[in-house]
């Protein structure tokens, strides 16, 4: 029998799962991603995320790795999951990939991006995808902090207490802030994150947007490896996974 | 004791809510906002809605009139309201108006957006409000269509059969076809419409735009005076109330 080894690129609506990852008795992304995979080829399927995001956590670039026995094609492989999933969790590509290729180590380089409006008014339309931050953000004390943070560094300032990995050195290539109106997008591409890692940047940088820290501070804050010293974490929705690189 | 008359502009994501309208053992946005106001002055509150928005459609600009004995100052009320109320509906305004304003019958011009989703890949963070149709439109020929519902017109073609009123004409100032990348808004402008008149028109509009009907027939569905000679209705929740005009 031919294990054939499947690459596919996920999109979802976080709001109303627990997260990515499988856990008994909760609804997650990858227990209906499976579900659906399972029904649609009829045999047991295994599926690794390559980021194991939160609950709240939207993705409009998620990629998972199947092996699969089915002979089913790649070409309409996407739709036909897609079709047998919720509205919010669509399956964007699938395509066959090496044996060899491996979803976690394998990564390049992924994007996310955090999502804050300023404005007064509640954003109804949107208030599941961002942090709703009715204040006057300095964009560009936080974009001289967000310059801080960018190379290779150890996170471990910025890493959930709950994260387990010894090694807490990541690189980050860039840490973009951009206004438009009163929307406020605080983008980070690294080559892989600690558990928490970009909410608590998010939360950190907002502390220095709003005037209650110094940009420089954020330095020191990288030298104290203690996550007491950054500042509080960001709410979940306000973040997405935008795409990873291979 | 004097009797306030407060006009409130509301908005809300519709997704979660069986309508705008009070119902026994319904979630509705009246509801939900009668219940706010309630709380915060402590009376009996009767709300009037401008247009009774259906389950799953959004409003960025419903009006909503009440009768208060309370004398809360008009300035923070907005915002207090907003403060009792969940995360997908907000007060955007409160102003005190005349005793003789009449919230349904002063209404000069409504404006309806309805946004369609023609791209392949389901749309996973904006699939509660829009239609995705995964289909080419021809967009000029809808808007020719389009042009055919404008003026003062008999629109009974296009009322649901539910609708009671015995005056089915109606003026439309505009009807305007937008297309960016894939999405598509239908915008209509009215003095008043009659029940799922926005939704029988876009289903019909759409027909126009996948070439099963021709843009002219517009003027025979009109002259029909018959549900039946129009197109299907579309999915509630691409429906959004932007604005009305007193």
């Amino acid at each position: 029998m031919v294990i054939r080894n499947i690459k596919l690129t996920v999109v979802y609506d976080g709001s109303e799962y627990h997260g990515w990852q499988i856990q008994p008795g909760e609804k997650t992304i990858e227990g209906i991603v499976t579900e659906a995979v399972e029904g649609l080829i009829g045999e047991e399927v295994r599926i690794t995320g390559a980021s194991r995001t939160d609950a709240g956590v939207s993705a409009l670039g998620q990629v998972a790795l199947m092996q699969i026995e089915s002979a089913i094609p790649t070409e309409n492989l996407a739709k036909a999951i897609t079709d047998r999933l919720p509205a919010d969790i669509a399956v964007a590509e699938a395509v066959e990939v090496a044996p060899d290729f491996d979803v976690i180590s394998d990564v390049k380089s992924k994007l996310y991006r955090y999502t804050i409006f300023t404005g007064m008014l509640r954003p109804v339309l949107q208030v599941r995808h961002c942090w709703h931050l009715p204040a006057k953000l300095d964009i560009t004390a936080m974009a001289k902090g967000a310059k801080l943070l960018i190379g290779k560094k150890d996170f471990k300032s910025f890493a959930s207490a709950a994260d387990q990995r010894e090694n807490s050195v990541r690189t980050i290539f860039r840490c973009d802030i951009t206004a438009n109106d009163d929307w406020v997008y605080v983008d980070v591409e690294g080559d892989g994150f600690l558990y928490n890692m970009v909410r608590n940047i998010v939360g950190t940088l907002v502390e220095v947007g709003i005037g209650r820290l110094k940009a420089e501070k954020i330095s020191q804050i990288l030298k104290a490896k203690d996550r007491k010293a950054a500042g509080p974490i960001a709410p979940a929705q306000g973040l997405c996974l935008m795409w990873i690189k291979y």
